[in-house]
């Protein structure tokens, strides 16, 4: 991608995230309602600067199989709040007990234990409200919304995310083989990613194979996302990336770089997005951002 | 109510009690799915030894509007889900820090904090799993259950329980006054025990005047349920309730008693259940496990 698509790209990604951000502005209750406290701390970590991928992804998966990015934005923005209760409970003191986050404090360091693990509760609860919320969404039938609740709540749960993070509390300071890393980066990161894509294309009423190979698509980005993510840890300062850059080596967390070298994992984050432009190479250019986005997951600096 | 009314409501919340189980039993997966501790941890509070309350008050008001409590199942056991996963949270260190419930260590004591705070993410979130599996609720309308997402999501977020739980936390060791302990109760227990008696009622198709009637009948027995439930911490030895008694005035936790006293405690909740009886009048026999309920509610020695 030279650097005429990377400045496009760019621009889609702040433009992106500018929709997103307003949407969380007017999705989330503020400070005037009561107990203030409890609206201070879920908007504290909300706002904290987030890249809006996955949000940025159901959006541009529902343009991709011809539907309308605003129509699904009560959806994108839900799976974001969901992926904002989950970084507030991985930095606890009995999670991963971080101290800062995108150069900020964590949640607990700023509201304590107590409030910062019920911001992640009402988040997570917050998040179903408002993929329910029918005067969001008058135009979506039912039936997909009970379709895309069952995929998120699948993807956020047992078998997904808590069951990555679970596994990857039981690995620290332990040695750790492939398929276990494997099974980690999966369930902690690309399920919600694939299922952020398959939301905005089941909502949009796309038909079975356009859902199959965006979910191929996503478990490829959403793979190369992590290791890039690991790769980004390694090489990045911490006035760039934000939070303690190495943090992961410090506390003998396993990562891909660790364990299959930095160059091999360079080389197949690269094959895995090549692997997912494949996949979507039957769309048309609506699937341009999709695209486009799959090249910048492995190309960032942050 | 006398002595026989006391046996059948006994065996009626009895059987409840095992068809809630059981059913908690078929939807929770087993540890021998991978990683089996987060399985084991949610298990061992789902399973600790509960009433089932919410559950069956769910199932009952589907009956009373002329349904059938097996169809509404699947939700009324998402709700106790709910209810779990807010006790596992409740019991944390950073949060009332109690050691044992229903006579058994809480769920940190023995699997760890971030166990727990994971066992209790994980159940919030199958709950909503549950309430959106077509394969447990075909007959039931895709808009019913979206409403019935709604509705509950909004009983257990910001403007629900969690909105109590902060200000339960944030009241601890401070003079409360009537309205604050009003506002706990109220948004800890009462919203939670109102939406299980409207879950079971929308899912059953009720008219709105039956909807109406319930939901100032659950506003009044949930209520009268916490109230009861003060008066019960004060009263009650350990061995019987299965918890520290009495830990609420040690922990200057502000009670109905502690306030108004404990004889116009009783008086106030005798009122309430005599008022739910008034807003459900109309309802024919089918609503009498309910008329049952709201008395054994004032009446229940644990």
């Amino acid at each position: 991608m030279g650097s005429e698509a990377l400045l496009s790209i760019g621009t889609y990604l702040k433009e992106g995230k500018r929709i997103v951000d307003e949407a969380l502005e007017r999705y989330l209750p503020g400070r005037e309602n009561f107990p203030p406290t409890i609206f201070e701390s879920a908007r504290y970590s909300v706002f904290a600067g987030g890249k809006r991928l996955r949000p940025i992804l159901c959006m541009a998966s529902a343009v991709a199989v011809g539907g309308v990015g605003r129509t699904v934005l009560p959806v994108a923005c839900a799976i974001e709040m969901i992926h904002t209760y989950s970084l507030i409970h991985d930095d606890l003191p009995s999670m991963d007990d971080d101290d800062y986050r995108r150069g900020k404090l964590t949640n607990h360091k700023v509201f304590g234990e107590g409030i910062a693990i019920l911001a992640g509760d009402a988040l997570l609860t917050e998040a179903f409200h408002l993929m329910s919320a029918w005067d969001h969404m008058k135009d979506v039938p039912a039936e997909r919304l009970v379709t895309v609740i069952n995929e998120v709540s699948e993807a956020a749960g047992f078998f997904g995310m808590v069951g990555g993070q679970v596994t990857d509390l039981e690995s620290e300071g332990k040695v750790v083989d492939k398929e276990t890393l494997h099974y980690i980066h999966v369930h902690k990161t690309e399920v919600m990613i694939t299922v952020s894509i398959r939301a905005g294309a089941i909502l949009s009423g796309a038909r079975e194979e356009e859902l199959n190979a965006l979910t191929e698509y996503g478990k490829k980005i959403g793979l190369a996302f992590q290791i890039a993510d690991d790769i980004l840890d390694i090489e990045s300062s911490r006035d760039v990336l934000g939070k303690d850059t190495g943090s992961d080596e410090e506390r003998k967390k396993v990562t891909y770089p660790a364990l299959m070298g930095l160059e091999p994992s360079r080389k197949k984050a690269f094959e895995l997005v090549q692997g997912a432009l494949a996949d979507i190479q039957y769309f048309d250019e609506k699937a341009d951002p999709l695209r486009s986005i799959a090249k910048f997951i492995v190309e960032r600096k942050s």
